[in-house]
């Protein structure tokens, strides 16, 4: 029996990490899952639960002899974790990681490592929920979902398509950009809709009898702000990390959301009317149901 | 055998007109539901659902003994629809309403009546879905929801009961208030939202590649602008309808997504973190699961 990768060792065991973890034991992709996580709690729980083969809370004995290390910790903690890495990085190891932002991550790299290692495949697998923690994973988490890889000039073809297969064997489609676009393209699509949805709710939060208000909010409002439950830690980083292409796209936003203001201002029923006609339409045709 | 009415009228016979006949025929508290919709498609395809047990396109014969007629038509439409039916109105009979704002219907009503009947009880179910059409209805729309009545100084004590009994009858939940606290909680909760959405998609829609952009686009972007699938016109109405609560709310959020942009250009991450948070434990607290 062959396996992808003989030691897989896991950098951050949580949702996403776990669910990782949990679909390449069940496609029996790797000889040993190994976790890593400064939570001994979670790290206990996935134990437990079977997620990971072996925990170590050292990260020097947790990467020992892997041939491919996932981190999947907030974006904000990479650059430490790579820093801790590097002095003893195997060169023919994979280096690989799911965080939401991209440009950060290469950034981060380079200034931990005096010459980036011909694994190093940057990625971000385009799935999650709004809960947190390795009880929350699960192994179908990547089955039919979109990985964007954003391997960078030194990152070696062989190590590109492992890790391509990695995600494939998991059930996911495979897709390779920059960093750059990637980061401009989730600032649009994820990174917006929480900083919208978590200031939605706190501004609602903050109003007079808050607790009136929720009562009388109905099925759309609960959707609206499901993402408002992320993890606040999680997405603080992301923010910041990806503050370039947030910060515009919010601008752009702003923007059309005072013209919309001003049409509703005046009655403006023509000009309100084909900027909701045409959201729906938008919707309708490209986001899948 | 004792109806809670003898014959019912609904004007407007789509997705929250078509329910609550549906509702109101499970239950059996009405004699006969007699719809009335200007789309003769709609009203044709009600009847031949069995959604109603008469289809009525003349206005006039449509109220013709009836004891309770219901408006549920975009919000746009009532003043019209209110002067068509106040010449003969039966002073015995319940007119109300299921528009998304109050204080434009009593303002209609007002206009369109020189002495508001005693049986006028505005009022706004807290359900619906983002479809649209009496073919998208069903029985247990209103269960468990919350139904908001807003009657005015004119409103006789039975009319209300009546009315209460009704909604309750089809598994609601009602509670009283004044048209104007009912418009400012509904900005904050239901109006703002569907704009944010809207405006979100729109301004996706009109950035480059939009294709290429909803293609990465996960299952908080889906549940996020679930809402922008929604009827454009009922919801260009509502915005221009509720615009005294709308355009403050706007403002409030607007400049709390202000702030936000400020500490995410200053990276200040305590901030951002407290805000997140807040928001959070907000949803986690008081947002029905």
């Amino acid at each position: 029996m062959s396996f992808l990768f003989n030691r897989m060792t896991i950098i951050g065991v949580g949702l996403i990490g776990g669910s990782l973890a949990r679909a390449v034991k069940k496609q029996g992709l790797c000889g040993e899952v190994v976790g890593c996580d400064r939570n001994a709690d979670e790290l206990n729980t996935a134990l437990q639960l079977g997620v990971i083969d072996r925990a170590e809370t050292n990260i020097g004995a947790a990467i020992a002899n892997a041939d491919i290390v996932v981190l999947a910790t907030p974006v904000g903690s990479m650059r430490g974790i790579m820093q801790a890495l590097a002095p003893n990085w195997n060169a023919d190891a994979i280096l690989t990681d799911v965080g939401s932002v991209k440009q950060c991550v290469v950034d981060d790299a380079r200034a931990a490592f005096s010459r980036l290692p011909p694994g190093f495949i940057p990625g971000h697998p385009i799935a999650g929920t709004e809960k947190s923690g390795v009880a929350a994973s699960f192994d179908s988490l990547y089955d039919k979902r979109c990985v964007i890889l954003t391997p960078v000039e030194e990152s070696a073809a062989w190590a590109i398509d492992k890790t391509k297969s990695l995600w494939e064997k998991v059930g996911a489609e495979v897709v390779t950009m920059s960093a750059e676009h990637h980061d401009d393209v989730l600032a649009a699509t994820s990174h917006l809709p929480h900083l919208l949805a978590f200031g939605l709710v706190d501004t609602l939060g903050r109003m007079h009898e808050q607790s009136e208000i929720f009562k009388f909010a109905a099925g759309g409002f609960r959707d609206f702000t499901r993402i408002a439950s992320s993890d606040p830690v999680m997405w603080r980083d992301i923010c910041i990390a990806n503050r370039r292409a947030l910060l515009a796209v919010i601008d752009r936003f702003s923007g059309d959301l005072q013209s919309i203001r001003a049409a509703i201002e005046m009655a403006d029923s023509e000009n309100l009317k084909t900027v909701f006609t045409r959201a729906k339409q938008t919707r309708d045709r490209y986001v899948v149901k």
